[in-house]
C-alpha cells in the first residue's frame, strides 16, 4: 500500500509539551493525521498522512443529522529500549470493523488500517512521553460525510486517525472510585448498539453521568435495559468483581462493548489459574456479597485507566464499602502485569505487544 | 434580539431549480443559513444569517466522537394568498429544547429561536416552491464543537439552520406501504434517547432498514425494547392503526418520539368526535385484528410524508394485508385536511398555521 505523505517542515512542528507529567487527556494533538477516503464504487481510497488541521464540511454532512461513525481508541508506549509499543492494535481495529458492520459503514480492510496507523505513529514518535503513567492516545474515527438530509447511509465516508500524548490517567495514583448504579437511565439494550463503538451510545450515557457526578460519584453503573438488574458496565469501561475468590464479569451478550482489557484481564486471570467467570450477576447478587462480607475486589477495565478499582457502590440510598475502600491485590496485580506488558517490561505470553519502531 | 445578517450578492445567488417536480429530499440547499454559538460562562449568543456554506471543524470536535447532537425537521408553505406559512413551529422548538434536556446541550430561548427562524425564512422565500405538495424543509441543528477526547458535555455548540425546497414526498401519489416487523434490532429502550431527537437513534435504525429494503420493504415497524410485542413507530414516522372503528397510537412512553404529526391526528381524530386512543398494543392485537377482519386502517405520521398509508405488515414469514392494500378514508381525510390547514386553504380551529410572510 501507498500512503502519500505530507509533513511539514521540521521548523513548522508544534512544540512538544514542556511537562510530562500535566498532559491531562484528550487536549493536546500531534502535528499530523491520517485520512483515507471512501466513496460508493471506489472503495476506500487514497491513505495519506496530512499535517492535523480542520475538516471542511457541508453543514448537511450526514454525520450531523443521522451519527453514522464509529470509532476506536488505543495507546502507543515509549518502553523497554526506548522502543514503541503498541497494545493488541489488531484486536482494536478488528473491533471497529464489527462496529462498521452494525453501523452499515463499508469495511476497512485490517492490514491497510494497521499499516498505515504505524505509519502514522512513526511520523508522530517524537510525540510519545517518557514519564510514566503516560503514552500517545491513538483515536482512529469513520464519519459520514455526504450531504443528504434523508435517513439513509452514505455514500462517502472519511476516516481519519488523530494521536496526542496523554497523561497517567491517576494524577494522584491509584484511587479508587464511588459508584452510582444507574436505575432510570439505560445505555443500551440488546439489539441496539451497545457492542458498538459509536458515539450515539455515548452521548446517551452524559445525562446520568453529569446527574452522577452532581451527586458526588465518579462513575455510573449501568444495568440491564430490560430487567434493571444486571450488570452491564461501569462508565466507558466494562467492571469485574472478585466475590469468594471467583472472578466474574457480564458475558458479552450484545449490549456491552467487549473490551480489549476485559478480554486481557480474563486471560491473564486464567493464565494464573484463578477461578474466572463470564456471566450475569445482578445488583442484588453484588449487594448480597457485599453484606456477606464476600465481596472482595470489585474494577473498571478500559484503555485510558487500565484498571479502575471501586471503593464504593452507591444502590437504593446506601453506599456498600468495597475491600474496605482500599485497592484490592488483584487489581494491583493486574495493572503492574499489563503495564509491564505494553512497556515491553515483562513477559508476552499472549504476543499481545508490537514494536512500532 | 439583533440578527446579524451577511447577505450574498442578488447576482452570485444560486440558481433555482428549473423542474419543481423533481426536487427529490434534502439534496438542493438555499443560498443561505442561520448560525448562533454557545460557549460555557457567555451562553448562546451571535445569531446571524450568512451564505451557507462548510463548517471548518477540528478533527477531534467532539460531535465526530460522542455524538452529542439534536435536530429537528418542519415546513414552511406557500400557501394560500402567495403568503408563507409554517405548521406548529414552537412545537418542534420546544421538542428540540426538551430534546436538548435529554443530551446535556444548553436550552436555547424558544422566542430567539422562532425569530431567528422566520428570519431566515423570509431571507430565503424566493425558494419556497409553489408546486402541489412541495415546500421547504428546515432543518435546525446543534453539534457539540469542543475539541476534546474525553466523554463530557461540550463547553462550546454551533446551533444552526439549512433549509432546502423539497418535493411532494410521494412522486407517484399516495402508495401504501410494506412493513416489516423487526424483531431483532431496537431502535431505543425506555431510559434511552428514542423520545429525544438525535442522531445516535437514526444511527441505529440503519441496520434494521437495508435489511427490509433488500427483503422488499419500505419501512421498519419497531417494538419495545423489552417485552418485543408492544408497538412503537414506524421507521421515522409514529403510527397510527383503525381497528372496529377505534383510532389507537402508541401512548408516550419515553421510548417514541413524541411526533408534532401525531399530535395533530390525535386532535383532529378527537375534533371529529372519533373514538381515539393512546394505548399500548402489542403486534399479536394487529395480526389478530388483521385475521379477524377489524383492522381497518394502519398509517404512519411525520413531517416528511404527513400521512403515510400502510398496505401491508410483514411478520414471521407471513403477510398481512391492511385494508385490501389500498390508501384507507381516514388516511385520506387527513391528509387532506392537514395539508389544506398547513397551505392556509382549510379553517384552522387548533391556531396551529404561523404567518411567516
Ligand atoms: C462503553 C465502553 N466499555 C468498555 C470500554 C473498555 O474497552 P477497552 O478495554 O477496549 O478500552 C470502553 C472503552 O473503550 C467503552 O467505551
Ligand atoms: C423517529 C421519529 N418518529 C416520529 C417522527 C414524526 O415526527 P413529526 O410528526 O414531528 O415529524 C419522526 C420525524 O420527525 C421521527 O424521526
Amino acid at each position: 500500500m501507498n500512503i502519500a505523505k505530507t509533513l511539514k517542515p521540521k521548523d513548522q512542528l508544534k512544540p512538544k509539551p514542556a511537562d510530562e507529567n500535566n498532559l491531562g487527556f484528550g487536549r493536546i494533538f500531534t502535528d499530523h493525521m491520517l485520512l483515507m477516503d471512501y466513496q460508493t464504487g471506489k472503495g476506500w481510497h487514497n491513505p495519506r498522512v496530512e499535517p492535523y488541521g480542520p475538516f471542511t464540511l457541508d453543514p448537511a454532512a450526514m454525520i450531523f443529522h443521522y451519527g453514522q461513525e464509529v470509532f476506536e481508541g488505543l495507546k502507543a508506549y515509549r518502553g523497554e529500549g526506548g522502543h514503541v509499543y503498541m497494545f493488541r492494535p489488531a484486536a482494536n481495529i478488528e473491533r471497529m470493523n464489527r462496529s462498521c458492520d452494525r453501523l452499515c459503514i463499508p469495511a476497512l480492510p485490517n492490514e491497510v488500517v494497521l499499516e498505515a496507523m504505524y505509519e502514522l505513529i512513526r511520523v508522530e514518535q517524537d510525540w510519545i512521553p517518557r514519564a510514566e503513567g503516560t503514552s500517545l492516545y491513538v483515536r482512529p474515527t469513520i464519519i459520514a460525510t455526504e450531504a443528504c438530509l434523508g435517513v439513509k447511509t452514505s455514500a462517502t465516508y472519511l476516516f481519519y486517525i488523530i494521536t496526542g500524548p496523554v497523561g497517567a490517567y491517576y494524577a494522584e495514583g491509584f484511587n479508587p472510585v464511588r459508584i452510582w448504579v444507574e436505575e432510570k437511565y439505560v445505555r443500551a439494550a440488546i439489539g441496539g448498539t451497545g457492542e458498538a463503538k459509536t458515539s450515539g451510545n455515548y452521548a446517551s450515557s452524559l445525562k446520568a453521568a453529569t446527574e452522577a457526578h452532581e451527586k458526588g460519584f465518579t462513575q455510573v453503573l449501568w444495568l440491564n435495559a430490560c430487567d434493571r438488574q444486571s450488570i452491564e458496565e461501569v462508565g466507558t469501561m466494562n467492571i469485574f468483581f472478585k466475590i469468594a475468590g471467583e472472578v466474574i464479569t457480564s458475558p458479552l451478550d450484545g449490549s456491552i462493548l467487549p473490551g480489549v482489557t476485559r478480554d486481557s484481564v480474563l486471560a491473564l486471570c486464567r493464565h494464573w489459574g484463578m477461578n474466572v467467570s463470564e456471566r450475569q450477576l445482578t445488583i442484588d447478587d453484588i449487594i448480597a456479597a457485599a453484606k456477606a462480607g464476600t465481596l472482595e475486589e470489585a474494577f473498571g477495565t478500559g484503555t485510558a485507566a487500565v484498571i479502575s478499582p471501586v471503593g464504593s457502590i452507591h444502590f437504593k440510598g446506601q453506599d456498600y464499602q468495597v475491600a474496605d475502600g482500599q485497592t484490592g491485590a488483584l487489581s494491583l496485580k493486574l495493572y503492574d502485569e499489563i503495564t509491564g506488558i505494553q512497556l515491553g517490561k515483562k513477559p508476552d505470553p499472549f504476543g499481545w505487544v508490537v514494536k512500532v519502531a
